[in-house]
């Protein structure tokens, strides 16, 4: 979505929202509607969809009592200003990524994924069980808001890349699309780093002006064309082991609801965590075989010596979160780092044992 | 739980259904009781507990118009009754595993997980995205019931050896505990497969008259005190990589529900589906350390040898199921080799590699 066409989109959804908040005294006092604005841009494949569903699972359970309207990115507030519009009352949710709103707390980020960090799985036990969601409400408060974990990608693809990677030396002045702290880990290994939209990338690829761009995976970048560019796909991204998703609610409004639906919102979100996580393992491995059989595109293992250079430049960056003055990001990166250090353990003696002799040894017909 | 104390408790429990039963008239028309019966010890970790809190979140999202009320293994109806007492209606919905079931149609046992199978991710993924909801709606609808998946494992470990294992030559004759589909693999190893229930395994590994056994993982597994008779750990169960739980439901109950509770009902159970995961990713490193650093048990992963013939044995396994002379039963398992066979591809691709590397090359402070 380019920036013209947003800014249009936003202004008429401005209208539609004002005859929505104009509407909402006729809905009688047993029902209520909340504005939900994402990040997303419409139907965006796995997490702009998410949104969606997230809005009508809580919908439907509520028999109707909390209608949830969704606003994709620019139609109410532009994408980036999603979370300002719950903390000034604009709208009662929003549907994006912790990562996005690193500036007003560095801990927010992981909360989405950081580099070399944990799965999907771990990150869930982290929030869930390990107390990392105490930590996250500490951070949140602040704002006003609360924040819960609604989707997954899983781990990630590495990126497109117009030639082959022989190793680290390749990186030297590459101009690479990657945003965030991935995009810190890339810088620290020799890439010239910036950060285009989603809808600006393709262009940016074809005329020259980038040589390399990584998105999500592979459900995400067959729908923006990069292969018809750069047919070398790396795997896997060592920066972004997933990107969790946030549902975030105005913690006042929240807890104007009546319990049942308080439950209702945040069991909706744990449902679509593990909606999220099964539509990209799904899907996937599905758009990988239309981009290797009818694109022509090569799958590719990053060389050992990015993997290693790359796992001591996130460290790197993560040591320098820790340094952090804010107390609340320096308690949340030593719980992570903590709780990385425990389920790794699991990870390490079952996962990647189990997955390595199922590909070795079976292969029914 | 002996037996004994198993059938009291069912007669006290029966009692206590009966003056449910009769008390449930006396409340409103809007507000109902289900009994969910579960194959679970009372407060067993992880699965148990688990069934516990379903019924809790489908009570609180419900704001109490559909209570139910959780009886554990024998309280109402023995374990490996909880299907039949659906089916019969004396109770509205059981909490267990589908491949308890597998007598009733072969292809149960790929709901809850098959030897060399699918991870969690992967088997959820082939359910909700793939299409095995329908096939599995198909086998419970000849029975007049419903199922939803309710929670995961996750990968699980190999079993408690008294003595070291050098290669497959070892498994020659050893009485080894570990049921179903598992169990017919180990067999084709050599291994002298017994069934025993969770609280008659500590007794019969401390007698002699089993040298090795395999439960669940550590969280269920220090709980049982197995450690003080083996020492010998192995990783991973190349035979149950995740037991998935289920939540059935009868489907002329559910099918009288208003459609809120309906969504009440099924959202309820996919977010289970996640916290349970989370419970086991986080607790089963804890109760590890806990077995290394308190019990002296030693982590062994399995030799390769064994790796491979298991896998071996477990093509067989599932060739034989595939030779099924039920439909249904051999539609499932076409579905789920080659759901399969997709689903590998995005873990070969980006689960394994990121794991390896990680484990390699990141190690911060």
């Amino acid at each position: 979505m380019d920036r013209r066409s947003m800014i249009k989109k936003g202004l008429a959804a401005g209208t539609a929202a004002g005859a929505a908040t104009l509407a909402a005294p006729a809905i009688s006092q047993n029902r209520q509607q909340w504005r939900m604005v994402t990040t997303w841009p419409k139907n965006f494949p796995g997490l702009g969809v998410g949104a969606e569903r997230l809005a009508k699972r809580i919908t439907d359970m509520s028999g109707g009592r909390l209608t949830i309207r969704v606003f994709s990115a620019g139609e109410l507030v532009p994408p980036l200003q999603a979370l300002d519009a719950v903390i000034n009352g604009t709208a009662e949710m929003s549907h994006g990524a912790a990562y996005y709103w690193q500036n007003k707390n560095p801990g927010l980020s992981f909360f989405t994924g950081v580099p070399y960090g944990m799965t999907s799985m771990e990150l869930s036990a982290w929030v869930r069980i390990l107390g990392a969601q105490q930590i996250w409400d500490e951070i949140y408060d602040q704002f006003g808001v609360q924040g819960f974990l609604s989707g997954n990608t899983g781990i990630q693809t590495g990126g497109w890349f117009r030639n082959e990677l022989t190793g680290v030396a390749d990186i030297k002045g590459l101009r690479f699309r990657t945003p965030g702290l991935g995009g810190q880990v890339w810088q620290k290994l020799g890439a010239s780093v910036t950060n285009l939209a989603a809808g600006e990338i393709f262009q940016a690829l074809q005329t020259g002006t980038l040589d390399a761009a990584e998105f999500v995976g592979p459900y995400n970048d067959l729908a923006l064309g990069f292969y018809q560019v750069c047919k070398n796909y790396y795997f896997p991204s060592f920066i972004e082991p997933g990107l969790a998703t946030e549902l975030v609610v105005s913690k006042k409004k929240f807890a104007e609801l009546p319990k049942d639906l308080q439950e209702i919102v945040r069991i909706a979100c744990q449902a679509e965590h593990d909606q999220v996580l099964a539509d990209f393992t799904a899907n996937d491995p599905r758009a990988l075989e239309t981009l290797v059989q009818k694109h022509g595109v090569k799958i590719h293992q990053f060389p050992e010596d990015i993997l290693e250079a790359g796992a001591k430049a996130s460290s790197e960056v993560l040591e320098e979160l820790r340094s952090s003055k804010d107390p609340l990001a320096k308690k949340t990166v030593e719980s992570y780092l903590s709780a990385l250090a425990l389920l790794r353990q699991r990870t390490q003696n079952m996962e990647t044992p189990y997955l390595r002799a199922r590909e070795k040894y079976f292969n029914p017909k």
